[in-house]
């Protein structure tokens, strides 16, 4: 594991990330009040903090959503249970974690009613009904909403019994654009991660064993935490017909024939805000990204007793809101120490003192959260740098992310290259023969999973890492979230 | 009820709203496509149409709560049936139809769950823990989320077993400043109804009988449908110490005692879109607000062939959106009148025709869904115009929208008068001596329930509109939705 370095003042407050980075992670959320533990097992409340991250996502997605050609609408969140059935790779995936409708007050109802762990088949049952002839095609359609998937181990963000999040839905004539499309959102994603959440990941198909309940081909990213563990941070599946045929989907295409049309389906959820906090935190709490954080810039008078301090906090903070900067000014009755401690836990970006002395030379000192960096901006030039700062914030987070990225991922050649790998915090790059056997073997005896075959098969080796019998897939491995 | 001039074209497709106006709302809504019935009974699909109106309403109001110091939240949707419980009228309330997860998988839960029906129990036990200090008050929380209600008469929009709004829910040290919180969001929704859905209300507080399971006062908007009837657009309630005592919500105050605090909770649902289509339509069909309509300009190019026009419209088209206007240029091979027909129905708001002859004389002709009123507007006047233009049918729809209501309330003095206006699709305005017996038996012989008490007490007389005995209370009574 990459080594921070701790800092005494916090210790006693956030776990040590690199003695217990469980620990740590459950700390940050908890005591920046990004999140809470809900009432039933498994839940969690996204408190004001975190759910702003949210809104800032669901912004940046929405609008490459759109800018792609697709609308959003809303679907019914409880399906009756003869739907989930219908694809039968489907429902074995997911009814053993469906929380199921029974009751309505006392009455008991004549079928029982799943709530949504995913949209494809209420969707498709509605598509089944929309789509008639080849004008129809294609169907581009997104939802946001919340869904349910009763999971054993939770934990606040990555991993919970309900969560948000965003579901695509898309009906095509030809297998070519189904194909087009599932790739056209992988890669809305991973520009997404790297110019919003400033966080670098490696993209590619997964293997059968890990692909989503119904597909043909899932398409993932995936994400390197900083304890080394990879994080699913979005998925884009190829359908084919599976779905389509399951609920008669068809159209009167222009020859005159009646055909299924090819599907696709596309996923992120709240489980990127985990993801930002994983990859980018360190020994204080929060590192936020620019682009999604909710605080981009803090302001903490300095003297506030002294003669216009607070006047010039007040006149620089209407300044940056001006120039469509998220600011706060911190005229709290606490300590200039605490306030600082305070706001670099919660991440913000870019901090700005302001005293008497700054005001007499007419600039403000600004500290980065990134590096720890102090500068100093003078009154004039503060719209104009403030947001390149910003800027400049995104892009290192973004140059220590792949950095951190391209150095924890180690090529292999057998089980015991791979077992140190995994002991030393990194993803394994290596050759497979392409069976189910032995990344079941892996898994049992190291507890690492396939995560992505990347679309470059430049071969780094022959012979499959577990098996040693010939192979000619590149894949990652790596233990995950 | 008021006359439409009816329109033979039409006649076919979508039912006489003076005949029968529950399916010209059904036709409506499902003939341009906003919704449509979901497979589970009572539920509905918000299909894309449809859903841009809610982004537009989402986006309006939100920024509207912000400016008034709220953030959102969310927590979770299953919520302990021991929760219900806890407030006797809230239980009372909704108990009947609430829908109940018992199973996971094949496993039965512990204790039931609860799919909110609404969120006071479960954010009421978050902020017994979050609440300890006066200085973590006041507490301004939004939700936007989905809810479900099991209605046993369900319409698209108007009423179904699952929709999706926003719950507000505020925390307060004082009575004083909570009473000023709900009256201040229901100005809100005031404000937004007339500035941008072009609906005209009453506002006012609930009867006893018609308030919030668990409120001490619920305050309410009512908007005029076009057939006379009511619909309730949303609500505010004041909430006192009830849920607040229940969930030992407990603050510790600068003079050292323990205290409830005062709450209010209030909200509006996709119900506003059902308000808005039967505010506003005609025989045409939809008749959609500006500031709400997904498109609020579309270009139709005449004699598309001709040299030359479909460059003109593509231009006006780009300029009209770089200038903000949400545009579709209607370029699908089909005849013009087919398009003016189609696009009437969908109710945008102005249509602009641009053909070999208009572009000669250097304009474009604008017609306007509200008057079916054409006027020409020159090129270079487009830009500023159009959207002077829209702001004009906003206005003019506010206006009708206001007559109609104002013009269809009838003061009555004895249930014969009151029959009578309810028979003439109006408001009923008329003094109640403040029993439930004769709500009920108003109910019960003229199928009205009371709306609500205005903020203008003036009185009207001085005897109950029902029991003739001695009135004090100015009310509203109206036949609703």
């Amino acid at each position: 594991m990459a080594k921070h370095g701790s800092d005494k003042q916090f210790v006693k407050e956030i776990a040590d990330m690199n003695a217990d980075f469980p620990q740590w992670y459950t700390d940050v959320v908890l005591k920046t009040q990004l999140v809470d533990y809900g009432p039933v097992k498994g839940t969690m409340v996204i408190r004001p903090y975190g759910y702003e991250i949210w809104e800032r996502i669901q912004d940046e997605l929405d609008k490459r959503f759109k800018a792609t050609g697709h609308r959003n609408a809303y679907f019914p969140m409880l399906i009756p249970y003869s739907f989930l059935v219908k694809e039968s790779e489907h429902v074995e995936g997911f009814a053993p974690e469906v929380a199921l409708v029974t009751h309505v007050g006392d009455t008991p109802l004549e079928e029982k009613l799943v709530v949504r762990p995913t949209s494809e088949t209420i969707i498709c049952s509605m598509y089944a009904k929309w789509v008639q002839s080849y004008r129809d095609l294609p169907v581009l359609i997104n939802q946001w909403a919340n869904v349910v998937r009763w999971e054993k181990t939770t934990r606040p963000f990555l991993r919970t019994s309900e969560f948000l999040w965003q579901e695509g839905h898309t009906l095509h004539a030809t297998e070519e654009e189904a194909k087009e499309e599932t790739l056209r959102m992988l890669e809305v994603y991973r520009e997404f991660m790297q110019n919003v959440l400033a966080i670098d990941v490696l993209t590619g198909v997964k293997s059968e064993k890990e692909k989503f309940a119904g597909a043909v081909e899932t398409y993932a990213m995936e994400a390197m935490m900083l304890d080394g563990k990879s994080l699913q941070a979005g998925t884009s599946h190829y359908l084919g017909k599976n779905f389509a045929s399951a609920f008669e989907i068809k159209y009167l295409d222009s020859d005159g024939q009646l055909k299924n049309p090819y599907q696709t389906s596309w996923g992120v959820s709240t489980r990127l805000i985990g993801a930002l906090i994983m990859a980018h935190g360190d020994q204080r709490g929060l590192k936020l990204p620019p682009r999604v954080a909710p605080i981009q810039v803090v302001i903490v008078p300095v003297a506030v007793h002294k003669e216009g301090v607070l006047e010039k906090a007040q006149e620089v903070s209407d300044m940056l809101k001006a120039a469509g900067v998220r600011v706060e000014l911190d005229v709290r009755d606490q300590s200039v120490g605490w306030k600082y401690n305070e706001w670099e836990m919660k991440g913000v970006p870019l901090r700005l003192e302001i005293g008497p002395r700054d005001i007499e030379n007419g600039h403000v000192a600004a500290v980065r959260r990134d590096t720890h960096e102090k500068l100093f901006v003078s009154f004039e030039a503060l719209e104009k740098e403030i947001p390149a700062l910003l800027d400049a914030i995104h892009d290192n987070m973004f140059a220590m992310s792949h950095e951190f990225l391209h150095s924890h991922i180690k090529v292999c050649k057998d089980m015991d290259e791979m077992k140190e790998a995994l002991d030393d915090h990194c993803f394994v790059k290596a050759m497979w023969c392409g069976c189910r056997e032995c990344e079941d073997k892996i898994k049992a005896s190291l507890a690492a999973t396939s995560r992505v075959m990347p679309f470059d098969q430049t071969p780094v080796g022959d012979a499959c890492v577990c098996c040693g019998k010939e192979a000619n897939k590149v894949i990652y491995f790596a233990k995950s979230y």
